[in-house]
């Protein structure tokens, strides 16, 4: 592992990283905050935050507002890129954004001619927690995970699948019905194939109706949000928890996008929700 | 003046506006926010943000991490570009980031071929500041300027000369004596042309052996910037403020480089210095 920048912010240190990565076959890039806590040595809680279609690392790098809140709550926060990329990676057809490079869907392709590079499945689920907790002081056991858009469904099915593994679960703007939207057809179909079976596991709204369960979920959406009829459905997700008996706390905000400009907003309040199931 | 974009964020609303600028021959883009405060109609005091060479409106904008402290303080917070920009403009012939396009130097150029376009002081000290009156909530009474590295420059010279307009001025990591240093030397030289007595009014250390005052100026740099001893030279104004007795705070914080990690770390203190003397 290569560390490509490493500068100081809010008393802690934020790193973009980079590495050969066996599952996807190809070099990835990831940015990891470490809040001044860090600096005595001891393992602290980690927040992963899985990003939206077209994002790298960057984004919310850049943009997301969360590195005061960390440094205050002494929280480990880590992004990952949102698809393999460079040299032989296979992109959309069309010239779409919501497939292909920036578009994996945090999922193991089983189709051609994605199967070969976009496992990000198993690069967010198996390989990079395993370098992160080598690498950094991190403990791992007190593990939360966010998301937004495309990476709040990634979040979402993550938690669902493993959820001994996560003591918190948040998400901004999901795509919690992926089998049910036209973004997540699109995905589905061309990664997995036309058997919608193989979809649910990829659903959060169906592994929740398979049996799948976590005991709460926090999601903020805006209701000013140009995909949330067509793309995220929260009602969906609202159904699904109350059926299952999962605590959801679903918030509608007046006048906000889906951009960062409303996730920034929120994400202190996300990151204290957080802090406070890590403890 | 046409909104080119608008979201909602910490409960205000960030705006991106363009319009067609007499002082610089061509079309300029700037940012607003609006803190929650504006919804009443009462006029805020506003705090001008002057950014650094290669930026536009949008890096403060987007990795500032200003809104949360104006949406609790009752700030507007306006971002002009750092030059002019379209067809027709030109830029440095050597192909350099620290002359022409993104490098205006907050001046109006005598040389050419600058000298068409590149009307940065009248811009920003003149025309910006009338538009934003005319469009926007704020109290001419009660305005603050800060800026970073070139922007800095920017932020102290306008006030130096404008002392009666500017009740707060701070600055991040400024270029504080553009005669002294490279940096400077170029773009003077290029813009105004040899003779250095055209330099001293956008110098701020000249200026302040000249005559000029304020009372007082808050600066942070960071200690491990690596543009620090050579373009910036804080210590030139420390003497210099001394020998004029202004207060100067200045901050050197231990491991900050040059970057947005940085000004953001400090954003959310010098807004609150800012509010403090804008009440």
């Amino acid at each position: 592992m290569e560390i490509v920048s490493e500068a100081k912010s809010h008393g802690g240190r934020q790193l973009v990283c980079r590495h050969s990565s066996v599952a996807t076959g190809t070099d990835m890039t990831f940015s990891v905050f470490l809040p001044p806590q860090s600096e005595s040595g001891a393992r602290l809680p980690v927040v992963w935050y899985l990003s939206g279609l077209t994002c790298t690392h960057a984004n919310v790098t850049e943009n997301g507002e969360y590195r005061a809140a960390c440094a205050q709550l002494g929280l480990v926060f880590v992004a990952p890129d949102t698809s393999p990329r460079g040299e032989g990676v296979p992109t959309a057809p069309d010239g779409g954004w919501d497939l292909g490079l920036g578009a994996g869907f945090y999922l193991d392709a089983t189709e051609e001619p994605w199967s070969g590079h976009y496992r990000m499945w198993t690069y967010v689920t198996e390989e990079l927690p395993a370098l992160i907790e080598a690498k950094f002081p991190v403990e791992s056991g007190r593990q939360g995970i966010m998301g937004h858009s495309m990476g709040g469904h990634g979040a979402l099915t993550v938690a669902l699948r493993n959820p001994e593994r996560f003591r918190s679960v948040s998400a901004f703007s999901p795509i919690i019905a992926p089998s049910q939207v036209p973004w997540g057809q699109k995905a589905l179909g061309n990664y997995l194939g036309a058997d919608r079976r193989a979809w649910r596991k990829h659903d959060a709204v169906a592994l929740i109706e398979d049996g799948a369960r976590i005991p709460e979920l926090l999601v903020d959406v805006g209701d000013s949000d140009p995909f949330l009829e067509q793309e995220l459905r929260p009602e969906l997700l609202e159904e699904a928890c109350q059926s299952a008996g999962i605590e959801l706390q679903l918030n509608r905000r007046p006048g906000y996008d889906h951009s960062y400009y409303f996730i920034s907003t929120f994400m202190a309040d996300h990151l204290r929700w957080h802090a406070e199931r890590l403890r």
